[in-house]
């Protein structure tokens, strides 16, 4: 959660966003138009889709992502911790299960592919840029309600799928003989459309009953915090910087 | 955080509580007149205020209270971790200090008057009636957001200021002579009753923006649930019951 | 977390105890051998055991038991937050879903069995005793580490298979046609058996590296506390009190 | 708090470390010293004392850490709540509010110098580097427990002071004419000196009775990460990078 001495004054976009159309997931996106362009025009995930991201800057990566999950799996546990129905409870706890066991079978089987082993994985420390962006999650779900974590939560979980779906279809992605092409085609893919659209629809669901313009404007900043540390946790990635 | 297997359905009482004027203190009693009743109506604030409280009673509850004031220091804390301004952070602590000191103080004095020591203190055990009070507030506090929380501390903060002007003024209450008179006093004196009109006008702060329907049928729930625990504090301190 | 003005001095059973060979588990228990006594002897378990438990105070327990193990499956998300390696965290879930598959099927088929109805449990408000009982557990393990939520956990966790291994050898127990066989079958049974052989086993596991007699004081305090709130727990199950 | 599959192996410094004489604080230290000179010896602090930094990187640091003593406030008011005694949940208060009160005029003082107006604050994002040192504390104070806690604040609360007598007396620091000759006697100074030692001493009370050679080599763990994120924090303040 971002402090500050005074609320800052709504943006008449954020205004605009909160009253238009859509998931909370696309009026979220709304509210920051240019931040969201930044987030789908990233170096790093464009010089994946051209299959021309170095070796190192795909390891490292790979192995901060590794880091990353573990983080994103104690998230959800907070989530189940915060829920108020038992059905929501049990939701969060297959979600975790789902995510240790088969994104971190994906993990292994990258890691194994590009030779990093489990004892490196222990050695390497966490980047700043990923400590600063799962701990700012993990402090908006400990200090917030439900909707501050989901809605924290959202650019990794629904918007990879929006990744995922926009290299898989564009002129400028090669697939052949892309040494990434596995990390396309598993955000491209339906199980994690599924997930994502799964997400989107559950934003929704919690925010029922709790969106007002003044709340949209305060999740609006939560949100632009998020894709703004999404974005330099790629960007250090692409400069393998700790 | 009171959890269920279904969203129990909002009773019709709730809804037009929502779409009453009022505070949302004023509304949230409302909701739930029965229990209000029942809160200013119990045999112990109408014991003491016909000064008829056995010593015994009275010295379990000042011990007791003594407690309770304990966590809710706590909760205040909570608050000011969770708070989302510098001046609301800052507006908790004062609250908390003024706490510890003014009120230990009145209680210390209290707690002399009546012969229990410090070390007496120490080795009561809280009530199953106090912990249940005091825990209850600091899990709404910590699962949900501030404005659970401060939902949750309602009926103390400013329910206890209703029954000071509640019972100064009655026809039952007996001051003279009465050895409960500065309880009594003490909350219905000028200065609680500013410390709750400040609480009341807080809570429609920390509520502006983030009240529906929905929200509102919640956070009478979590109200229901604190009037009933504190109405159960007070008949055991009546029972003098661990 | 119990807070008091000054540390309540350390009386020499628990040093001893601290010192005593065995579990964390049997050395907290040793800390308070009367408390332990009390629990182990509650008229509410022994009726069970007899069979002469009434039928409103069954279906009160049950109900309220119920209600009791959705806050139990948030400690170990809580803990699952909380915890400090991937095995952990899985280990935390899985008991969970365990908590809330397998508990609630029994759970299920006793409420049906004695005719109550989910509808029916929406509406049955969480007793004091229940709130304190689970809510001074949630409070130790948000406030204090692992180990604190854990001993907190204990009394339930283990203590239940420990009432259950007693009332099944017992000569005072009667299991030829009483009603509350299916209860003590099912704590007495070896998979409840495992589940708290495995839970004192972790609490060591957790304690490792983190005891001294001052941390086993503190721990021990914990411990009675909970074994208390359960004892309330029972004892106004016994009486079918809200 | 940092996770990872299996225990790193605690290497053999730590060990030598948590066996050495003095208090917990400089057995931290001595657990990392090759960090600890890094700590030290950043550009950041030498271009200080130099009086070279320019005034964009200075304006940028001053207004990054007038946003991160927010949240130092907020992780003291999560010590008070976690507060096992009146008397430390007090001394957590009377320490946030000298931190909002004197720090904050000092502050104030800085911004106004350099003419940085308040409008102009909010409209600053934090940098990663700094939610990563933020919300790096918070979640380490979230999830463990006090001693988490003070040992990530350590870096910060003792280490700042350690840097001001460093660099007062040190040849290289030109204090004649040098723009920054106030931040640097106010962390040398003896108002800051006495925070640093008391917080120092405090530390040691929260561990008396808490540690062990597993438990040291998990809080250097803690405090190798602050410092390395304070470093960073630095670096990239030096750097004016968001």
């Amino acid at each position: 959660m971002r402090l500050g001495d005074a609320a800052a004054p709504v943006p008449p976009r954020v205004a605009k966003a909160y009253r238009s159309n859509g998931t909370l997931w696309q009026r979220l996106k709304t509210a920051c138009p240019d931040l969201w362009d930044d987030y789908l025009g990233t170096d790093f995930i464009w010089s994946l889709a051209e299959g021309t991201l170095s070796d190192d800057a795909f390891r490292y990566h790979i192995t901060q992502d590794y880091l990353y999950r573990i983080h994103y799996a104690r998230a959800y546990a907070l989530a189940a911790y915060k829920a108020d129905t038992v059905a929501n409870l049990r939701k969060f706890l297959v979600r975790i299960l789902a995510v240790l066991d088969s994104e971190r079978t994906l993990h292994r089987s990258l890691l194994e592919s590009w030779g990093i082993s489990m004892m490196e994985l222990d050695a390497v420390p966490e980047s700043s840029a990923n400590v600063a962006y799962t701990c700012s999650i993990l402090d908006c779900g400990a200090a917030g309600d439900l909707l501050d974590l989901h809605t924290a939560l959202s650019p990794y979980v629904i918007g990879y799928a929006e990744v995922g779906r926009l290299l898989i279809g564009h002129e400028r992605t090669v697939l052949e003989g892309n040494p990434f092409r596995g990390w396309i085609e598993q955000y491209a893919g339906d199980n994690y459309q599924e997930v994502a659209h799964a997400a989107e629809t559950h934003l929704d669901e919690v925010a029922a009953g709790r969106l007002s313009e003044e709340r949209f404007a305060q999740l609006a900043r939560i949100f632009a915090q998020t894709v703004r540390l999404d974005i330099k946790f790629w960007e250090t990635s692409f400069r393998v910087e700790i």
